[in-house]
């Protein structure tokens, strides 16, 4: 009786389609990758990550403005301002973007952001879901540190409930014994969610090892597995960045990546979004 | 750099005290037990419920008037009626209160209460813990679901570090693999948390478990631990609770653990908050 | 001083090669499916699934004689009788044999099984590490329970310490709060501990999940993330298995995942072993 | 129906008494601590343990001859010549001994100990608990690191099962994602264990939290939740220890923790084992 309803495959079965533009889909049978900076850091910094992202032939730049940081003396992000370099660098090479909202007083500063995220460390908070659930504004919705399946899809049900069906939902590593990776990627989690419910589904590569050289051969897994696309961790100098430089995929690693998707994904009747595909649909 | 600075031992080695009334001091000499129902529900079931506290010589009146639940088709609390309610009740028992606050925007109608509460689930809500930080009200912090040790005390850290020193720990069982109970109770993180930092820490023997019947016992463990009070669900009817009914006491399991307590208190040296001795004090 | 030593990466960087019978290698380029019932039930079952196993291209049957059993109360297997069992149908159909050894004495009745598996429950058993180091037989071990990576690892170099060579890993999923999927399959765990070491791993995602559905999908990813191979359940009628018949592959199941690995294994630069390619080597 | 059942409480609802010798009863009014090092080291440390451990008023010494260590590299304990050692020590002063059993094999050898342990690592090795359920002797059976109650009950089930009653729990901790603890004690587990079996329950403080500092406050949480006993590493000169001498108490350490047992035991009307009561008894 509170499980979830409006969430569940068989009230949709074909699936949903979350268009974050025309032509770009979360959902159908593109796979999109988003990528970008944990942080914003500074103009220069969000420009070059934009240009690397662009180039790679992404759709999508991530960059955290408000960050949810554990210790309250680690760099909190730049705020309005960051989400307004995020918004403009997007803007300038042809990107939509991706970022964090944490309250629902940051709204104000992230009109210009495409898709709004609900952190790991937010997934229950359902006072932030219920506003969420207001907006007609997609929203991607990490996976708790320590959520079940289950209450993964009832915060998903919050947003559904209030309103909002455009919900793509995010695994990012559950919170296990294992100190070899920073999290443990449930890559069944995504497969059962996929089966469960009409939503798209994106792995988070990079939260979920915290370890560089992970990201390609999960992010292949998680193609093959099912998943409608990643968010991941780019940085144009890893070595530099201001917030979780380790797990961060320099440039050069992203186009790499994006080489070695394609053919995963034809295994599994998917193809790679790539953005000469988006401008011929726009 | 960015680890725990002013909740630490180190800083007060004598330990802080929140005192919610004269006389009502935790992190004292004295144990205290906060007690009531999961949910308020009506105003003859907060009543009768802070009759059973008051008589069994407790300080404090639980009630949660905001509610976080997993599922949007969960009963949400009675809200600002509620917190209402509780306040009442509270007052004519001459008991203070404590309940939860999800969101800034229910501070106004949690005028009356004398505790604050940050649950489980809201422990990472960093924006949250900024707002309590400026307020100077006793805020009793609950351990995340899957925080370390080291997370909840920065979590506290946000508190004092935005200047509200009056901050109460809540160990509330941590998420493992075990499902014999709800969650599992972990007591060396009770003894850690008195060794590293000067904050009082209780326990919350109910949500950790569960169950009913390992209230008493885990309670008394609570107690030679170290711990300086617990949080406890106690329901007039607990059949009938609309919330986690089968993790309350009925008021004569209320009663039993008050006069099993002052035996193991007085072997660690402590002693059990009553009313006549705070009656004294005021 | 106390961590892996022989079985790190750097003793032999171009990877280990486990060689099973003529032709079929674990770590080489081939990836190598072994399939068969969670226990030999009698010689019908077993035949038959061993004629499913052949017919589907496959090289390795799998099968269990001795079964660790959580309750006394369950089926233990049929013991020594089973091993001949599985060892004839094996041979009837050209297939080879692993099964399960829980005690050194039970190693005379699996004189005819080509590969002996050390099951979870006993990965930190070390007397049974000690005794299965001193023979030149292949083992494949599986991850326990809750063993990290490293503890899996240091279990591996029990045996080569000891002078057995012949060993490959086998990630089965690792006990979380999970509970929408038997164990949590660590994919992360494969991709580290193929760059960490030169020993061939293959993926359990039967155990790993307890869900037949999920089995073709994490089967890909685990063929995407970089595995050698698979152990999978399948049994000729799952309905009526007397042990993990939720988590069998019926023969038409076992048919089509080996017809979708191809495509995956293809764009990781892998090839499926299958039965001709086997004809042809011998 | 695979259950657990003669373990069950109402097997037995007065609880089981295990007599390791006349007067040295577990599961009776007096609880029992068992300590000493965790392993054996040389004649003289074995010997100087056996004495702090007999001063203290301890009946039980406690020591490792075959050790099961996650390394093949680490030391892995006296073994026969071990267990002599210890069973001298013990007899010299006037003690019980007990040590861990890792295989049929040892058993010989370990001929003159009183109680035999299987470790953590071992709960879930059937063939070992299926030759033990032969012996008429006292067997301690610690929980698995990620073993659930339910298994851990099952694993007392196959000793029971083959006739051998006498039969202790042993709550070590279990493996979280904590790591300020070593593993985290699950005291709800002993009360839970002791409301479903009659079996006598102990705790072992010393590998639950692997902090010294912590002995004493969980050793009082375990009398207070219901334990029988203790198992607790004491060291001569834990700086030196070849083993775990992080979570040893030194000689003084123990006096101090029997100093402060008898009042928490009092509170729940049990009475600490004394070697004075011993002699009365023999």
């Amino acid at each position: 009786m509170t499980g979830p309803r409006l969430v569940l495959r068989e009230k949709r079965p074909q699936g949903s389609r979350v268009e974050l533009a025309p032509g770009v889909v979360l959902g159908g049978r593109a796979f999109v990758v988003m990528a970008g900076p944990c942080a914003v850091e500074s103009a220069a910094q969000i420009q070059e990550a934009a240009k690397a992202v662009a180039e790679a032939g992404c759709a999508v730049l991530r960059g955290g403005a408000f960050k949810p940081r554990t210790s309250p003396y680690a760099f909190q992000g730049l705020g309005a301002a960051g989400a307004r370099l995020l918004g403009d660098a997007a803007r300038r090479h042809g990107l939509l973007a991706i970022s964090e909202v944490l309250d629902a007083a940051d709204l104000p500063a992230l009109e210009g952001i495409a898709v709004l995220q609900v952190g790991a460390r937010n997934m229950h908070n359902s006072a932030l879901l219920k506003t969420l659930s207001q907006l007609r504004r997609p929203v991607l919705l990490k996976r708790g540190l320590s959520a079940t399946v289950e209450e993964w899809l009832l915060a998903a049900e919050y947003l559904l409930a209030g309103g909002n069906e455009q919900v793509i939902l995010c695994e990012r590593g559950i919170r296990t014994f294992e100190p070899a990776t920073r999290n443990t990627l449930d890559l069944s989690a995504v497969a059962i969610a996929k089966q469960r419910t009409h939503l798209p589904v994106v792995v988070d590569p990079s939260h979920a090892s915290g370890l560089r050289e992970l990201i390609v051969p999960l992010s292949l897994a998680a193609a093959a597995v099912g998943a409608d696309g990643l968010l991941v961790d780019v940085h144009p100098h890893p070595a530099e960045a201001l917030c979780d430089g380790d797990q961060a995929l320099p440039p050069e690693g992203l186009r790499d990546l994006m080489q070695r998707l394609p053919g995963v994904l034809a295994a599994v009747d998917r193809e790679l979004w790539r953005a000469p595909l988006r401008r011929k649909a726009v």
